[in-house]
């Protein structure tokens, strides 16, 4: 019996030894920055797009389409994914007020794997002037795409 | 010999059906949204309570002191904790510039165990004026403090 219970131990460690980690619940224990800020600077960069092609819906796309969505433009803020449209495509009402949207000195800090936080400033390049400002974004996952859900902008 | 494979399989099994999950590596896989929701509170309220005793240096300890932390008002940004300090200081110079201030409308975000955002608008009540803005916040972990580590606010 005592070979047995020597046996049995080697045997456990052996087993022990090679006992691998459990899978980890929480992706965020295994997320790439490098992906994340990735995919965040995806989603300005179709926004971009979309507004030079005078596509206000399409720079809508990067807003999360939820009650919950916080919009904040200096001292007024608004809720809500068609709130904040409205105010897009009452501000931008045609080509002209729309002009040319630049994002410059962007700065990408990723919280987790579903969470970054992006500082930059835009430029509206138009006829008659260059309005710009400094933006605040929290983007976070949503399946498997990233959104928008809550802008600070200061002009 | 096979009786002490047998034994051996037996021990084996027993082992590891007690064998314990690794602990987490990342904490972030463990925390409680309503400690960090409190944590962050915390700062802020201790920074209200310093703004009005007259005291802008323990205003000043809720912020990072980091050449990182960023400080966002209107159209301008500073970099640095005490660039942030001196702006304070140049701009509430006594207690009358200071008056009394209230956090109002706070929305506490919880994005990790280390992150989390804060939205709310502040209201300086003054002998003259009642200066109000809104603001957002991302605050971070830093060893067993929280610090506020970019200020966005617009009046």
């Amino acid at each position: 019996m005592r070979f047995a219970a020597a046996f049995a131990c080697l045997g456990a460690l052996l087993l022990l030894a090679s006992c691998e980690p459990p899978a980890l619940e929480e992706p965020d224990s295994e997320f790439d920055p490098q992906t994340v800020a990735a995919a965040v600077l995806d989603v300005l960069d179709i926004q971009v797009e979309a507004w030079n092609d005078g596509d206000i819906d399409g720079f809508m796309a990067g807003y999360l389409r939820s009650e919950e969505l916080r919009f904040t433009s200096g001292g007024e803020v608004r809720y809500g994914w068609r709130r904040t449209r409205q105010r897009y495509h009452e501000r931008y009402p045609d080509r002209a007020a729309m002009g040319t949207l630049a994002f410059e000195d962007l700065d990408v800090r990723v919280l987790s794997g579903h969470a970054a936080l992006v500082f930059g400033r835009f430029r509206l390049t138009r006829e008659s002037d260059e309005p710009t400002g400094l933006f605040t974004l929290l983007l976070e996952q949503h399946g498997d795409r990233w959104f928008i859900v809550a802008d600070h902008t200061s002009q």
